[in-house]
């Protein structure tokens, strides 16, 4: 699991290119696949982070398995929530 | 090209559940497979709306290709804007 977090990418409300970057510096570092995830309102950003990172960044990444799912989470008052769930993977 | 269109749920400003009846009445009309596309800040929607068929509607659908790409699209002052784009296959 530690393996797995040290690959992902968490896109939620800072700006997009704040995990542009963050996906940039893990590659320069060495890895050669990521895994952005998001949820909810966030997976419009994922998607642009994604494309950013092709479209401006490095030309040659492949798109691997995106996935879309649901998480069900706990709202403040208790109650159950779905929310809706992508994960792109990007490889060098 | 006609075709496609006729298999196509191009998911906007609508509430999410207005997308999702289209889907159920295309294949309640006979389809077996429809595509779900959206662009910008309504890829979120679009992913809870594939979501919400298969959640609440159809339990057996399966999920074909889910692409995501950049459409250039031109602003009110002629400005060429990137924006990414989604299309997720449903198949009955």
């Amino acid at each position: 699991m530690a393996e797995e977090n040290d690959n992902t990418i968490f896109v939620g409300k800072k700006p997009s290119m704040s995990y542009v970057l963050a996906a940039i510096t893990q590659f320069s570092e060495g890895k050669n696949e990521i895994t952005i995830k998001a949820r909810g309102r966030s997976i419009s950003k994922a998607v642009d982070v994604s494309q950013i990172i092709k479209n401006k960044f490095i030309p040659d990444i492949k798109f691997g398995d995106i996935k879309i799912g649901t998480d069900q989470i706990e709202s403040e008052t208790k109650e159950k929530i779905n929310v809706s769930t992508i994960e792109i993977t990007l490889r060098k």
